[in-house]
């Protein structure tokens, strides 16, 4: 049996966590941690794997026989962006676990709008004691713009829950109860949708796609009164100025965004304030280390088995 | 063919929501609604039927010749507590409408209290942004008091999102994927369970069974830290003093109540203001007249066709 490469770990997560997470994984397989200062001038030569996270500007050069690069996280915008990124597989993470959080983050957050929240947080800040006019889910349509991994997930959720539920992707998609458009339907899926959700990647395409002319085509008058936007995918993909005025102007209802086009927020944004909009700190779906590297482990040994990759990102599309 | 009894109808909801769903239904069947000051003094005497919610007083009186009351609602506590209450079959009210309904306040409330929304609402008005430790809903028990109707509907849903999910009933049930615990085992069922759901019917057993004793069996120091207490039963089955004991010492972490020992809620009570304790005002799940005056259609034609109504209240057990 041949050597087993090591594995080089550049993730810029909470260094502990991952310590810990790392310290059972890869069997007798040898990691090198780069956030260990004992591996700063480490030859890294000759090594097939990298697990990476925002990995250092230099790692490409110190590491130039790469065969693989696992991406940390299950979006790979901000791998595919490196500059010295080198023409070999990017794996995405896909996980169960990661799947899981992403879904009771969204429906959360559907059920939070569909059974007014926020509206009833206000009433009980002011003790007061009143019924509001309360439509159930199946009047309510749930568009998902993206149905990869995580949207249908949520979809098949949303549905079961009650929610009448469409869905849009590049490709059409089959899911079973769930109508879905492709890529040149997206007018009249809008037109249908009264709590819209994104969950797609960033890509050249995705780039700024929630803005006023997307926002102005959502369904008015639906059973919530003004439609409302929900975004887990990335924040690059929203067109903040155009949310906030929408959502001042009353286009949009309300809002629940785990994203942002810079993250952190700025403490002066005005989406912070804003009436029925809730935010979370990038903190939907959190990657677990331990999954990411069991995950990596699976990968890797399919790949010493003689068989395919999964999970490998077209570059030609962006994801 | 015979003729047909006409239908009484004495709900204490809105008056012109029932008016309006009244008005298309049960045919061509005369419908007697008290809330109509022409029905005053009208003669009640040889009709079969009445669907009742909060009756006049000499509602009985006034009909001695009932054969079925049908409840307005599904509880049927405050039905069978009416003094002049013959004895002929109370049927509840119990429609797909309101269970789903249920669920989706259900499965809203403690998704809340897995992903911290209240602790997210203070950092978010506070321009805040950190994430915080979280963990999955597999990690969480959710312990259901009550798996008739409304919780069997929550238990499956629950754990369709992830939630571990185990459940206690008067008779023990079998459901899938669900461990059940018998009446006598209520002990063993509290320390396994982080979040406690009430969806029990008030009976005399039923009545200040959330008090001090039940708080502090519940498991400690579990993915929550501290248990969290969910009732949507009823209001008169929580101690509410030993409810608030428990939350403002931490015996409890939070909790999400649609019922109270008194509704409408007391401006005064300190339940308003504690934290992580999210308030609605008895709407869980309102009752759809339309839906309502649809399932007594339908019971009504099942006893004309000789057939068993369903949904009897036992008295004896109380629901
Ligand atoms: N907020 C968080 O905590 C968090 C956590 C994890 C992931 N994410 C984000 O969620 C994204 C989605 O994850 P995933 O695992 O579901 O990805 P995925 O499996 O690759 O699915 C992406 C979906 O988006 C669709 N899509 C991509 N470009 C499109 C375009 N131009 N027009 C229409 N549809 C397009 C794809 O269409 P096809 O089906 O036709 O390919 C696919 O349905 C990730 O890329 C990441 O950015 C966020
Ligand atoms: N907040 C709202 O908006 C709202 C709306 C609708 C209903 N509700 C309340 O929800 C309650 C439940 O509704 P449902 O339709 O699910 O009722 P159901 O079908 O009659 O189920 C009641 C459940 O409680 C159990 N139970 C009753 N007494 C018990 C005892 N002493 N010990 C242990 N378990 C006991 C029953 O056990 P068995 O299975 O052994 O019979 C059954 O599982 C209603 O009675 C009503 O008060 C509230």
């Amino acid at each position: 049996m041949s050597r087993k490469s090591p594995v080089i770990i550049d993730l810029k997560f909470d260094p502990t966590t991952v310590a810990a997470a790392l310290a059972p994984a890869f069997g007798d397989r040898e990691k090198i941690n780069l956030a260990d200062p004992v591996n700063r001038e480490r030859d890294l030569s000759g090594i097939d794997y990298a697990v990476v996270w925002k990995p250092d500007a230099d790692l490409f050069a110190r590491a130039p026989d790469l065969k693989v690069v696992f991406s940390g996280g299950a979006g790979v915008d901000s791998i595919l962006s490196l500059p010295s990124l080198p023409s070999i597989p990017v794996v995405r993470f896909v996980d169960h676990s990661l799947t899981t959080r992403m879904s009771e983050w969204v429906v959360l957050q559907c059920l939070a709008h569909l059974r007014q929240t926020e509206a009833y947080r206000r009433q009980q800040d002011a003790r007061i004691w009143r019924e509001l006019p309360q439509p159930e889910a199946r009047d309510v349509t749930v568009g998902i713009m993206g149905l990869g991994v995580l949207g249908q997930d949520s979809a098949r959720k949303l549905k079961m829950i009650g929610f009448d539920v469409i869905g849009w992707s590049r490709t059409k998609k089959a899911i079973d109860g769930v109508e879905t458009f492709g890529a040149a339907e997206l007018k009249a899926f809008l037109t249908r949708t009264d709590i819209l959700v994104g969950l797609l990647p960033l890509t050249s395409e995705t780039t700024g796609i929630f803005n006023a002319e997307l926002f102005g085509g959502l369904r008015r008058g639906g059973a919530l009164g003004n439609p409302v936007f929900i975004n887990a995918g990335r924040g690059k993909s929203q067109v903040e100025a155009d949310l906030i005025a929408a959502l001042q102007t009353g286009i949009l209802g309300g809002a629940s965004l785990d994203v942002f086009e810079t993250e952190p927020l700025s403490a002066d944004s005005p989406l912070w304030t804003l009436g029925n909009v809730i935010l979370t700190p990038h903190a939907a779906a959190a990657s677990d280390e331990r999954a990411l590297f069991r995950h990596v482990e699976a990968q890797v040994a399919r790949l010493e088995a003689g068989e395919p990759l999964q999970h490998v990102v077209d570059r030609g599309v962006g994801y």
